[in-house]
C-alpha cells in the first residue's frame, strides 16, 4: 500500500461527503451556481489573468513550444467565451431524476429507472486551463462532485479557476467542497490518485496518449478511455465523387489536430484512377502530405503540387493530429472492412457510397464508436450530436461509448414503489 | 508479463473471432441455435448424468457438504428445467439492432444510437454447472462470445453440458467457437484469463463474495461487482403493521439464502415496540435468530420461542445469507439513513412507511441498485422486474445497476447517415 498524500486524502474524503449534498440539489440551484461562475469569469478576471501570466513566464523560461504557450495562454475574451460555455451548461436539461423504462407489474409494483449521478468523478488533464472550468460544469450540473488534477505548467491558473468556481458554488448556497482542486504538483500524487477507487468512481483522463495509456493502466477505478481516433475514410466503388472529395478533404483539413479527423484513405481500386487525383490535389493546395501504399503513390506522385511519399507499415493505424494522410487502395469492401477492423482504434469510421447494401454492410459491419455513411467523421461531437457540451469522447465499450454529455455523467437506480408487495 | 497456457490463447482467439460473425447473426439463427441446446438437454441426457456422477462421486470422496453436493447434481428433471429456461430465452426480444435517441439534425444528418453486443464476455463461476447452459445462452442471444471457466468440483458435467451447447450452436449453422470452455482445471488460469483484456471486454464473476471480490482485483478489463447484498429494510414510525411483518417476514425467510434477502432490520423507537414481538413471533416459528442492539433485545429477548442474542459490531453490514436477522431500534429516518448508508452494499434497501415524505426522502437519497417503498426486498430479480433472465445482478454504478438482462449484455454505436455533410 503507498501512503496517500494528506491533502489528496482529504480532499477526496470532502469530494465524497459533498456527493452525497450533490445528489440532493435541485437544478435551480445548480444553475445559480454555474451563472455565477459565468459571471465571475467576466467579472472578477483580474486573479486568474495574473495566475496566468505566472504560469506562461513559467513556460517562456522552461522553453514551452509556440503551440503549448498558445494553448497555456488565458485572455479576457478567452475567459468570455469559458462563461459563454458555462451558461451552455446552465442551459441544458438536467438529467437527474429523469426516470425510464417505467412499468407497472402484474402485482401492481410500480418499477423504474431513474437517474442520479455517478458520485465523484476524477479528471487529470494537461496544458489548457479551461478544462478545470469545463469539466467542473459539467459534474455540477450533472450531481457529481470532482477532484481535479491539472498539469504543473498551469498550475497556477488552474488554481486561480478553481478558486472562482468554488467560490460560484458556495454563492449560490452549495457546497463548495463538490469540487475540489489538488494543489501540489508532485507527480506522485497522480498515481496515489488513481488508487483512491474508495472515494473516487470514476476517472476522465484529458490529454495526449501518453496521459490517456498511463491513467488506463494504473487506475483501480473505471477510466473513460478516449480521445484517441484513427479514423479511416472509405471512399466505395459506387461513390459520388463530389461528396467523396468534400468529405476527404473536410475531414483531413477542417481542424487536423483533434481525435475526429482523417487519419487513413481507403479508395476503392475502381474509384483511385479518378478520385485519388482531384482529392490529392485539393489535399494539395492545403498542405496535406499523403503517405500512400504503392498503387496510390502511382496515381499521385506524377502530379505536380501534391506532397506523396511511399507509406510506411506504421502509418497504419497512425493518429497524425497534423496535415498527414495515409492512403490505400483496396479492392473491395471487404478489404476495406478488414483494414478498419486491424487497424481502427473504434473512434469513427466513414464509408462513401450511393450503394445501398455497402452502406448497410458498412453500419452493420463496422465495429466503432460512431459509423457514418456519405459524411465527415469530424461530427463525432457531443454537441454536434445534439448532446450539449462533452466531458469526453469514449472509445469504451461499456457505459458510455462515443460523446459523452451530460446524460452520460449518470448511472440509474431502480425505485420500486410498493403496497405491501411480499414474493410468492 | 505471465505466459498464457496455449489452451486459453487459443481460446480467447477464437472466441474473438467468432465474436465478429456472431454480430451479424440473424434473430432466427440465434434462437434455432437455442431451441437445438433446449432440445439436446431433454433428449441427450446420458454423456451430460454421466460426466455429472463422475463429479458427484469425486465430490463424496472429497467430503464436500450435502448443500454443495446438491448443488451440484444434475437429474433428467434439472436438465428439463435448464432446457425450459434455455426456450426462456429464445422467446425474449433481441436488443441487438434496437435503435434509440434518433433524431435529425438541422443539416439532415440522421444520428441515432443502435444496440450492438459488447463483444466477448467471461464468465468465472463456481459450483452450479447450470450456470454454463445460462450463461451460454444469454450471450448467444445478446450476440456476444463467452469463455467459460467453471469450478473444478464440476469439471466433468460443465465440459459435457459446454459440448451441447457447442453441438447446438453449430447445428444452428452458427460459429460454435461462440462458446469457448476451458478444460483445465489449473488454477493458474484464471488469474491468466482476468489479464486478457485484449480479448475478453467484460468479465462476469458468478460465485462467493471470495471469488467475486478476486475478480474484481485482479481483473484488467471491466468485472461486473454483483451478488453482494447487505440489505436494510426500515420500518418507520408512520408504517402500516401489517405490511411491515409481512414484508419483513417474506424478506428475510422466503430464500434467506440469496443476496437480496433481508439482513438487517431498522426500526423506529415509536414502532419497535408494537412491530418487534409481532415480527420476533414470526420470524421464531421460522427459526430466524435475531442478532439485536440494546433497545431491540429489551423488546424481544422476554419473549418466549424467539430467538434472540445481542448484535456484535460486526453483524452491522454482513451479509448473512442464512436465518440470522440484525436488528437495530433508531430514532429518526435520517439514523436509518445514515446506517443504510454506511453499512449497505449498494444493493436493495427498503422503507416500509405510509408517510408520503419519508418515502420520498427515503427514495432520493439512499443510493442502491433497487430501492423500495412498501415491498420486500427480494423482488430484485430480473425476471421480476420484467427484463426476462438476468446474467448478474450488478452492485457497480457504471454501465448497468441491479439486474443485467439481455440489454444490458450489449452496448451501442453511433449511426450516422448523410448525403454529403461536412462540418463549416
Amino acid at each position: 500500500m503507498n501512503t496517500i498524500s494528506a491533502e489528496l486524502e482529504n480532499k477526496a474524503r470532502a469530494a465524497r461527503e459533498a456527493s452525497r449534498a450533490l445528489r440532493k440539489l435541485s437544478t435551480d440551484v445548480k444553475n445559480r451556481a454555474l451563472l455565477n461562475i459565468a459571471l465571475a469569469l467576466e467579472e472578477e478576471q483580474g486573479p486568474v489573468l495574473e495566475a496566468n501570466a505566472h504560469d506562461y513566464q513559467a513556460g517562456q523560461a522552461e522553453g514551452l513550444s509556440e503551440a503549448m504557450l498558445d494553448r497555456l495562454l488565458l485572455t479576457p475574451e478567452r475567459l468570455a467565451a469559458m462563461a459563454a460555455d458555462v451558461r451552455s451548461v446552465a442551459a441544458l436539461p438536467d438529467p437527474v431524476g429523469e426516470s425510464f423504462d417505467a412499468r407497472t407489474l402484474p402485482n401492481g409494483l410500480q418499477v423504474a429507472r431513474r437517474r442520479v449521478p455517478i458520485g465523484v468523478i476524477g479528471a487529470v488533464y494537461e496544458s489548457r486551463p479551461n478544462v478545470t472550468v469545463d469539466i467542473s460544469a459539467l459534474c455540477l450540473k450533472s450531481g457529481n462532485a470532482v477532484i481535479l488534477r491539472g498539469g504543473s505548467e498551469a498550475a497556477h491558473s488552474n488554481a486561480a479557476l478553481a478558486h472562482l468556481v468554488r467560490q460560484g458554488i458556495a454563492r449560490a448556497g452549495a457546497p463548495e467542497d463538490a469540487v475540489q482542486f489538488i494543489e501540489s504538483t508532485d507527480r506522485a500524487l497522480v498515481q496515489q490518485m488513481l488508487k483512491l477507487d474508495r472515494y473516487i468512481d470514476l476517472i476522465i483522463p484529458r490529454g495526449g496518449a501518453g496521459l490517456i495509456q498511463f491513467v488506463a493502466r494504473e487506475a483501480t477505478m473505471p477510466v473513460v478511455t478516449g480521445g484517441i481516433g484513427v479514423c479511416h475514410t472509405y471512399v466505395d466503388r459506387a461513390a459520388d465523387m463530389g461528396k467523396a472529395v468534400a468529405i476527404a478533404y473536410n475531414a483531413k483539413v477542417q481542424r487536423p489536430t483533434v481525435c475526429n479527423s482523417l487519419d487513413t484513405l481507403l479508395v476503392h481500386a475502381d474509384t483511385a484512377p479518378r478520385l485519388l487525383p482531384q482529392i490529392a490535389r485539393e489535399w494539395g493546395k492545403a498542405g496535406v502530405e499523403m503517405r500512400c501504399d504503392s498503387r496510390a503513390l502511382s496515381i499521385v506522385a506524377p502530379l505536380e503540387e501534391v506532397r506523396a511519399v511511399p507509406a510506411s507499415p506504421d502509418d497504419w493505424g497512425k493518429e497524425f493530429l497534423a496535415l498527414i494522410a495515409a492512403v490505400r487502395v483496396v479492392d473491395s469492401l471487404d478489404e476495406a472492412l478488414e483494414h478498419i477492423e486491424r487497424y481502427g482504434s473504434g473512434h469513427s469510421e466513414a464509408i462513401v457510397t450511393e450503394d445501398y447494401a455497402a452502406a448497410m454492410r458498412f453500419l452493420d459491419e463496422v465495429d466503432a464508436a460512431a459509423v457514418y455513411v456519405n459524411a465527415s467523421t469530424r461530427f463525432t461531437d457531443g454537441a454536434q450530436f445534439g448532446l450539449g457540451a462533452e466531458v469526453a469522447i469514449s472509445t469504451n465499450r461499456l457505459h458510455a461509448r462515443g460523446p459523452m454529455g451530460l446524460r452520460e455523467l449518470t448511472t440509474y437506480k431502480w425505485t420500486i414503489l410498493g403496497t405491501g408487495q411480499t414474493r410468492p
